[in-house]
C-alpha cells in the first residue's frame, strides 16, 4: 500500500463525479503519468473508463461488477482490481471508500 | 489562483472529517510545510485550527464567521480569508466549497 508519493505535482482543483458521490484530486508524475486520489460515498455506480485503471483501496469496501460480467466480487482496503480501457464498471460502496486511481 | 503545485509529495489517504462533508488530501511541500486541498459539502460547520490557517477557495461559496466576532462574511471562488492559530470559525457553505487550505 503506497502512502505517499513523492516528486509530483498536484491540481489543487478537486474533480467532481456524480453530484458529489466521487471526489478526487489529481497528481501528476514526472513520466507524464498521473493518478487520482479520491473517495467514493455510500452508493451505486457505474464509471465509465478511458484509459484502463487500477483501483488501489486505502480503506473501505466495495462490491464490483465489470462490464460484460455477472459476477460481484467484493474488495477492500489493501487489495484492488483492474479495469479495462473504454469500459464501464458497476461499484457499490457501503461504507467511504478510499482509493488510488492508477492510469494504466 | 494557484492551479498546480510542483515538487510536492502527497498522502494518498483522505482526511475525512465531519462525518465525510469535508474531505481533503494533504501535500507536503520540501521546505517542511503543508497544504491540504479539499472540498465543504453544502451544511453548516465549526472548524478548530491548530496552525493559523489561510483558506484560498477554488469555488463554490461560504459565509464565515470567526470566533469573537458577530459578523458573518461572504467569500467566493477567487478569495480567500484567514484564521488565527487555536481559533474557531462557523462555516456556511450553500454549495459544494472547493479549496485550499496553506498552514501558515
Amino acid at each position: 500500500m503506497t502512502t505517499q508519493f513523492d516528486q509530483v505535482s498536484v491540481i489543487t482543483k478537486a474533480n467532481v463525479y456524480f453530484d458529489g458521490k466521487c471526489i478526487s484530486h489529481t497528481v501528476l508524475f514526472a513520466d507524464g503519468s498521473r493518478k487520482t486520489l479520491g473517495v467514493i460515498f455510500p452508493s451505486s455506480l457505474t464509471f465509465s473508463t478511458g484509459a484502463a485503471e487500477r483501483m488501489e483501496l486505502n480503506a473501505g469496501t466495495c462490491r464490483v461488477r465489470l462490464e460484460g460480467e455477472t459476477e460481484w466480487k467484493t474488495y477492500t482496503g489493501g487489495q484492488s482490481f483492474d479495469v479495462p480501457a473504454n469500459a464501464k464498471f458497476d461499484i457499490e460502496t457501503l461504507e467511504l471508500l478510499d482509493y488510488v486511481c492508477h492510469f494504466l
